[in-house]
């Protein structure tokens, strides 16, 4: 067993997944292992799932507990991550639940928790842009569209660590309702959800999809199988992605309106999958929608990150605090 | 002649007038002098005109430039503090422009120069909000619509000082042409002159409105003239006044969602003069563009300092440069 460099466990926590990564301080990753979570687990049995997660991911590392110094978790919600306390998470049930104590007695190491979209965004600006510039804003694509910002060098958090709600951004007049409440959000029109929605309504009206063919039940559309119809030029699929790509381009236009941003760095899933093909349209409409000199001081791009920008994040994290 | 405490002088710069106040380091307000420019002028004229405009506050005030510590200008266009130079302000036909300099060398006294709308914003958050929270947006609504912006207590300026050009900002797919060039900004919205635009469309219908009787010419409505339409409960005036102020509200709830700010405060001519018939209806559509919680977090507000935000911010720019 390794014991050195010293090794900390960087957790992503999903709706349906949880993510744990074996990462060293010298930023190499050493082992990935995924399970799946029940939409109906209570907090207990998911933080039972989650300290699972993380011991298997040591022993998978050939590993123990011993060489771990630290745990990291990225949680899909609004938290504190001075109280260690998840103000609301959705997807996982989450309400003023205090995610830190309980880990802490388990494992007896330092446990961090930090937003995942905060995450994301910090290994980008750490591991992808290398610090080398000030201000940034992430944006995550995925079921959701949610968002990171660095300012001056920081995860800027707002008043009550409430900030980078990007996509409740509210973008259409008489839009569909979210599942906040509201109507005409970001997210109803341009993520993953939005553009299967799109995608079922032209099937709807009977035009003809390869993705009907592409996967059993239209409701659930991978960005894999979103990436397999481009490829083959469906025109749907086109219709659909290039109306999100087009809202994305809209909001990044007026991202670099209101900041000046050094980057706007896209990232999640539908852009990991077909960001090289949306990028072009995004970049088109972020200059219709943006003033020529802000917009020619901002660079547009798709994170090489990928799946692990929330890990470099946690490791990044981990290391400010110690 | 007093001589103590200290002056200095505030410029605040418009298309058409230019507002010179001296004000002394404790915070009081001695004079006011307001002359106004010739749209025609050029780059010369216009810097005399400055000076004499300043020396004769200066002598209106019953104290010579030997009490004068230092001129702060605020400019309506985008500039770079440190060097001084301007780099586009429209409305004064500046470009590269370098105004420090030549004012520098005739007053041989500190010249500092800052964009209006962070000079308003920089005196609202000092001697307003008396700087107890860290980040603010106060957005300013007159012949455009300007922002700036505090984040950790500091005046943000992004990478090459745009950032707060919140009067571009898409907010309609199919608008009207700005004159940025681009289509749909909120400019194009949610200024006086888009009311004004909305008030003479109706006219231009067949609709009464009191205002035909208020000027006699209805393209130019002055703020006063909507107060006065707005009390008389002027159907067009109301209406206009209305689509503004819900486009003032959405874009508050997309900030509020986007930085959740500790507020949102609005000043400039139009929310001076009729701000308090604004304020429910920009609350209102705040709320329903924003989650429940980030919209709890923020207060939205009307400026009570009125014009003199910008010569506070110049006295607080001032201060912190000493």
């Amino acid at each position: 067993m390794k014991n050195s460099p010293k090794h900390i466990v960087v957790v992503d926590l999903g709706g349906t997944k949880i993510l744990a990564t074996v990462i060293n301080l010298n930023s190499e990753i050493i082992s990935r292992l995924k399970k799946s979570t029940n939409p109906k687990d209570k907090n207990q049995s998911i933080l039972n799932r989650i300290i699972s997660t993380i011991e298997d991911s040591v022993t998978s590392a050939n590993l123990n507990m011993d060489s771990i110094e630290g745990i990291v978790i990225g949680v899909p919600g609004s938290l504190n991550p001075e109280t260690g306390i998840v103000n609301l998470a959705p997807n996982l049930g989450w309400k003023n639940f205090n995610v830190v104590e309980p880990l802490q007695n388990h494992f007896k190491k330092r446990i961090l928790i930090e937003n995942d979209a905060n995450l994301g965004t910090l290994g980008i600006y750490k591991y992808e842009l290398n610090s080398k510039c000030k201000n940034i804003i992430a944006i995550f694509v995925g079921t959701g569209v949610g968002a990171g910002l660095i300012i001056d060098g920081k995860l800027y958090y707002g008043k009550n660590y409430y900030a980078g709600e990007i996509g409740h951004i509210k973008v259409k007049e008489d839009g569909y309702k979210c599942g906040c409440g509201n109507y005409g959000c970001l997210e109803t029109e341009a993520s993953r959800t939005a553009i299967t929605r799109i995608i079922n309504e032209h099937i709807k009206k009977g035009e003809k999809s390869v993705i009907t063919k592409l996967v059993n039940d239209t409701k659930v559309i991978k960005s894999s199988t979103l990436k397999k119809a481009i490829k083959l030029k469906d025109k749907i699929a086109l219709k659909a992605v290039n109306h999100a790509a087009k809202e994305l381009g809209i909001i990044s236009g007026n991202l670099i309106n209101l900041l000046n941003p050094d980057y706007i760095v896209f990232s999640g899933g539908v852009t990991e999958a077909i960001g090289k093909y949306m990028l072009p349209i995004i970049k088109e409409n972020a200059k219709k929608a943006s003033l020529k000199s802000n917009f020619k001081s901002t660079k547009i791009t798709i994170s090489r990150l990928k799946d692990d920008s929330a890990t470099y994040g946690g490791l990044a994290l981990f290391i400010s605090k110690n």
